[in-house]
């Protein structure tokens, strides 16, 4: 039964994913590892090849895909094509690499009209034979031989109307049945084949065909996977779950999914298909109550989880079926968990001995650090009784919103208030055309389902907190109101709710953010230890810096000055000095704000006692802080002139129209403020030194590294230095007191880019400003892209939007020359990045890749940057190891 | 009297200009040259060192300088230090490298209270033997002892109130003199030396300390120029013209610079000195004269111009004196000339035999062509007689303008009207502190002055075209008139002059472009012959495109589509597609737009048939479509709508604002147009092809480049590409026809520089848009730039205006990346740029030295682009020569 052309799944070499396709070699795998797989063999991928060369079959594969059937009947006990409980097949195309545009899969090969009769004489359940006839008629025609779908559906509809596929008789299938056969006849030109031999061979070569359509071909050229590959074909046993009292089948995992607590988790249904358990129609039981209903089962299943956890060394999702008392593993995988779950069975796994702790910092994804960051309900600021209607609680984190009823108003709701709106999307189930409104909610709720629901599969991937299945929950829809508990509720009211638990609350409780503690700082530790990229934050106030080093912040990387300057007290002085009409008045003013400044660098330099502060000199052109608004300008005016004249009003309104620019963010900014107005930079300079100075007298470490914004050549750093220098020489005289601190460059223009061997004649440090070198260098105006941008992902111009993930090909080909020139010019030159792709971990890896010191990101984003550091340190000493070797 | 320290003009080491300095090294050239240079000596770099190193002299120089000065006694038999006719010495700096910050020039070193009393008496001119005692007196107290200029001159202007310097009687001048040695006396706290060897020791003591002085520090340091060179001293004889009737002083050209044409051309005072001649106080003499009044020194001159000009093998500038008989030739150097006197040289030294055709191209400066662009008056559209005032024709071209009386109103009326207002300063004469004036006028008249004077001087090296001394003309200052040739005329009125003729035209006379015909086209000829860049001109209509052809243009590098859309007839159909709301709609306004593109295309390729024609495909933001203000919008919305509602308004109004962008720079434009709305680039291509078939008809040969803008990833070029494939194939297959095209694209953007190689596989052509690519890879708006550009120059940190002349150490960095990686991935891929730089002479070596295959820009810069392009291909070869030697 082992040929060139065919192998068993028990027999077929697993390792060799060229010759089986990676579905077939993982059949083989798990049948060999002893699960009970439904028997099956794959047909090659040389076979696919010989196919596409010569347009048919190699000499002997009929011959053999017979044998390999005959030898699954022998199996089964059953005959392929026999009238009277009928062995059928599945049949899958498989390639090397996962691929769209290749066949879909055709279920249940070998029904026709007599073994039809014959399965649902078995099963007792003659609308789920007919119907599974219908449904292979139809895939069978669309799939195998190109008849377009509508051509089945249009008649099925005049059926069917508006009621679900389970409400029709079979009696009314049968009509559909015969109806399906004659647009099968009419398109295809031919009869449904009976002979279940036909179907077979028909399937394989349809899936051979596929790998040769345009489709595919588009892909694979688009991909760089070469024609030559050929897919491989899977032809399996199908099993039922339906066959009465001592069948069934289950999903389940091998620990929580949802918090991540040890035990088997999962439900199960009694003479039922897969289907039935998505299709939330019947109530699953707990897998618990398996080993009562069918105990041998039970036993046997708990004891393959078991093993398949140790095997796989993580917690596995597994689908089985049991067919007439005897078990099968249809599925088994690393299961999804969300972010606590995640978490929690790393650590445990490292506790019981299965990973190593650097194993399980490989385990957690950022995107389940950053649900940790969900905000939880503050209980400490609020005494609150959950309502009487305790649900599932599916996926984590406390949410707070306004009742909506629906996906579409919800929706509407989001972007009329431009994304302002907080909304909790309360539904009796949700189905995938609700995917739009559960992405604009903070939480959601559903009356029925389960941990395994849409709803609360989906709520999780997106680290939605979500409660499935509420039972108090009633809906009244046409009314738009609901009741919870009991307890009536109108669409627009408030409530809160906590996903980690399924309470809900009645209002607008107050939030507050994770705490780090237990599993995740120990995971984190581990992190900590892996990486090398050192993790700092954006930090503009002490508040902001303290959080940081909660999280683990290492440092600031990024201190903006400017939010400093828009405070209530400080901003008419600020505007006083921009509306000054000679140096000597734009000092004055500015000496107004100095003490400002230092009492803010004092704060920050306090909280992080010993740790570096990136200080960015001013940035922002000078007509952001001027008011745009009559009222507001009336209002400026009387700050600063203290009065309101029309002449005043003349002419401030002229000077601000004198200071718009076509292209604000090309226009007077960053560095170029300074070289124009050296001022602004001399009182930030003696602000920051003073600062520095004050707070090494309380005993404490200030480490002030002070960054110029938007060089675009050495010269203008050198100026700026120049006055830098001389301005802090003369604080430190000044105080009689000597500071460390450093002076380096935000690399953000592309100039300084490709020039950053020049820069860093001056430069100690770059903290390369990705967001406007993003701008810049692709020539994108973040405000105004959401024009074309989207489309651009849509289109695959570019994998994901680049100012969420950096451009790695283009603007990181920018940063790798910077690093590469600078490091040239100044070994050892201290590297880092400030802008917010600091925080995105496939961003971190080429931070890493190009070695960075460091990134810096939110406070909030802090964990995640650390875990992703650490996953990058490990990939990379992996991929290094696995080049040495 | 040669020593290791110090070297005699005439025994030096003409080439070692690192010993001698350039200025020493000259002096030495010219005496071995045999002309008869006032005799004199070098102290050398290698001194000055000595001095920085040890604070004093080298032993023996002393010794040696007093030994020198003997020598130059005995040549002069005159005393330095002489009662009577003494010899006095002139002091000058001269390191290799000419540098600001040295010690200015100290003339008259040995006057002191005898020997002025000595050249008062030989000179017979007390006056002036005083005033050069004063003068000395206050330059050495400067420039030496470091005596602030402003204790001088206060005391002189008590004395000398508002008259001019050569009022001030001798008498008079013995008050200042005691003054000044009073303020020396006091700032010193020494007096002004009596003994002539001390002066001279001072003063080399004084040269040697400016080499080390902050202000030549600081230079150095910006341009690397090593601190161990050293000044070398120059010690030079002086001569006097106004010892007399045998004594003279005069400046003379061995051409005519203003024309070019052959022949000795200049002008001598008797009895004067240089400053005499400049001054303009008293009338000189034509050179031709010279002959007449003193025939031995006029016969020695006119033979010695006559050798230099063979030996330099360029026109020459040369001054010269007359000392009682004796002529002494100051200074040679290659002259400065007008455009058309270059061209008319160059090509008369070829035709003389003097210089090869290769050395007369390198003679010519593009911007000596450019001032052959300047505009003629077109006399074919007006009979015009001018006005009875023939000046002196002192710089080329004709121009048209309103009177202006002086330099500051010149300079507000032109600031006030942001540049547009076209003026003409009228002046007596003009002094350096007119330039701001001169600067912004288009043609300048003197009443006084001469070919020499600076109105002329200054206008001729401006390009500007002036007339210089026109006898006729009085100015009436505090009445704001003036009358030319017994015409009257106000302030504001409007006058027409041609700079070539000296005629000035009542009123605004019709001008027309310089023709390139005779010296001008033999000169381009040569230079085509030596170039390796092809150029191309920027053209958008038939006429731009015939214009250029005219000009030289080998081709079009850049043909704008988007101005064709601002026509009249087209405007209300670009304006209905852009206000569509769906693809279809657009198509059916963009199809009324076709017939219109394709004619234009036709006109293009008529026009250049055989030569390529780059089209851009649609390019700006499509709110530059649309009207901005109430009374446009609504002569819009009838022409689109045909009736005006306020709906309608309110709609449209909407539309407009929301199409506004925050940096449309960077905004929604280029190839994503094309690449949202795929039927704008449809009906273009359309266009370009049917046009490229129908021109091919006639017999005539198209050959349509296809261009798309602002790419920045190679993916947005693919997606173009698809469409342009499929709707050009399908264009030639509805003609049956078959047409040649390229398909290529702008690099401006700075992710598609470090990305070429990707590029350059869908591209056949790159044209570098270094606008755009500057505005990018600097982060600068040209619109804003104006707030701090200006500034940037002036503080060096740009050399010059990047969007002038291409800023090669950043910019010019991203376009050679692009270059090389480009030419990686397609070997032969052609190479242009169609940027404003592509006329610019500076970037034009940048762009063969990267070896683009062409530069596009203006028809008016191609006859520039043409020389310079042939200077970057001769100065290449010879470099690569002496690299290769």
């Amino acid at each position: 039964m082992t040929s060139k052309w065919l192998f068993a799944f028990e027999s077929a070499d697993k390792t060799d994913k060229g010759l089986l396709g990676g579905k077939g070699a993982n059949l083989a795998s798990m049948t060999q590892l002893g699960l009970p797989v439904p028997a099956g063999f794959t047909i090659t991928t040389e076979a696919c090849n010989f196919y596409s060369d010569h347009g048919s079959f190699p000499d002997g594969l009929i011959q053999d895909i017979h044998e390999a059937a005959e030898a699954l009947e022998a199996k089964a006990g059953r005959k392929f094509g026999g009238a009277s409980d009928p062995l059928l097949f599945s049949v899958r195309s498989g390639a090397r690499f996962s691929m769209p545009g290749m066949m879909d899969t055709i279920l249940n090969i070998g029904l026709n009209d007599e073994t039809c009769e014959g399965l649902a004489l078995k099963t007792g359940n003659p609308r789920f034979a007919k119907d599974s006839y219908r449904r292979l008629i139809q895939t069978f025609g669309n799939v195998a031989l190109d008849i377009g779908l509508k051509n089945f559906e249009t008649e099925f509809f005049k059926v069917r109307g508006s009621r679900e596929d389970y409400e029709l008789s079979a009696q009314e299938l049968d009509g559909v049945i015969e109806t399906y056969k004659r647009v099968f006849r009419e398109k295809a030109g031919m009869d449904f084949p009976q002979d279940v031999y036909d179907q077979l061979r028909i399937a394989t070569e349809a899936v051979f065909k596929s790998w040769m359509n345009n489709r595919a071909k588009t892909y694979r050229r688009q991909e760089g996977i070469p024609d030559n590959l050929g897919t491989a074909v899977n032809v399996q046993s199908m099993v039922f779950g339906n066959k009465g009292d001592t069948s069934g089948t289950g999903v389940c995992f091998s620990r929580n999914p949802s918090t991540g607590e040890k035990g088997v988790y999962g439900e199960f249904l009694i003479n039922a298909q897969g289907e039935d358990v998505v299709a939330g129609i019947r109530t699953p039981q707990h897998i618990d109550e398996l080993t009562a209903v069918m105990p041998d089962v039970g036993k046997q299943l708990f004891e393959i989880i078991a093993n398949l956890e140790k095997h796989f060394r993580d917690m596995q999702d597994i689908e089985f079926t049991v067919e007439e008392g005897k078990l099968y593993i249809l599925q088994t995988r690393n299961g999804k968990r969300t972010g606590p779950a995640a978490v929690n069975i790393a650590v445990d796994l490292v506790d019981e001995g299965l990973i190593s702790s650097t194993e399980a910092v490989m385990h957690v994804s950022p995107e389940h650090i950053e649900q940790l960051l969900h905000p939880q309900i503050d209980m400490a600021q609020v005494t609150a009784e959950p309502l009487d209607s305790k649900g599932l609680p599916a996926s984590p984190g406390a949410a707070v919103g306004r009742i909506v009823l629906d996906s579409d108003e919800a929706e509407k709701l989001f972007r009329e208030s431009e994304g302002k709106a907080r909304l909790m999307l309360v539904r009796e189930e949700t189905a995938p055309d609700d995917i739009d409104g559960m992405v604009v909610s903070q939480g959601i709720i559903t009356a029925r389902g389960g941990m395994t629901s849409h709803a609360a599969v989906v709520a999780r991937g997106m680290g939605t907190p979500c409660i499935a299945s509420c039972p108090s929950l009633i809906l009244h829809e046409e009314e738009r109101r609901v009741s919870i508990g009991g307890q009536d509720f109108n669409e627009g009211d408030w409530i809160t709710i906590d996903g980690g638990t399924g309470c809900i609350y009645e209002g607008e409780l107050p939030l507050k953010a994770a705490e780090f503690g237990g599993k995740v700082a120990r995971l984190l530790g581990w992190a900590d230890e892996e990486r090398r990229l050192k993790v700092r934050t954006n930090a503009d106030t002490p508040q902001d810096a303290r959080h940081a080093v909660e999280f683990g912040a290492e440092g600031i990387g990024l201190t903006r000055t400017e939010h400093m300057f828009f405070e209530a007290e400080r901003l008419p002085h600020v505007q006083s000095m921009i509306l000054s009409n000679t140096e000597e008045e734009r000092r004055e003013h500015l000496e107004k704000i100095f003490d400002f400044q230092k009492q803010d660098f004092i704060g920050i330099f306090e909280a992080m006692d010993g740790k570096p502060v990136t200080i960015r000199l001013l940035d922002p052109p000078l007509h952001e802080f001027l008011p745009h608004d009559a009222e507001d300008i009336d209002k400026m005016i009387k700050a600063v002139f203290g009065e309101i004249t029309a002449e005043h009003r003349e002419e401030i309104v002229n000077r601000i129209h004198g200071m718009r620019e076509s292209n604000p963010m090309l226009g007077f900014r960053g560095c170029r403020l300074g070289l124009i107005h050296p001022e602004i930079n001399e009182m930030q300079v003696r602000a920051i030194i003073s600062a520095a100075i004050e707070v090494q007298r309380q005993g404490k470490v200030a480490l002030p590294e002070i960054m110029v914004p938007l060089i675009g050549h050495v010269k203008e750093l050198q100026l700026v230095e120049q006055t830098l220098r001389r301005v802090a020489s003369q604080t430190m005289e000044d105080y009689g007191e000597q500071i460390k601190y450093m002076f380096g460059t935000m690399i953000e223009i592309p100039r300084a880019a490709v020039t950053a061997d020049e820069v860093a004649a001056s430069a100690e440090f770059f903290s390369f400003g990705t967001n406007d070198l993003t701008q810049m260098g692709m020539g994108v105006s973040r405000d105004d892209a959401q024009k074309f941008l989207g489309k651009y992902v849509e289109m695959k111009i570019y994998p994901a939007d680049p100012f969420n993930s950096l451009d790695q090909g283009g603007i990181g080909k920018l940063v790798s020359i910077a690093c590469e020139l600078g490091r040239k010019a100044r070994p050892g030159i201290k590297l880092g990045i400030c802008g917010e792709h600091g925080g995105d971990p496939s961003s971190i890896h080429f931070f890493d890749s190009v070695g960075l010191d460091y990134v810096s990101c939110s406070p909030f984003r802090v964990p995640v940057a650390r875990l992703a550091a650490a996953q990058a340190s490990i990939s990379a000493r992996k991929s290094s190891g696995a080049a040495g070797a």
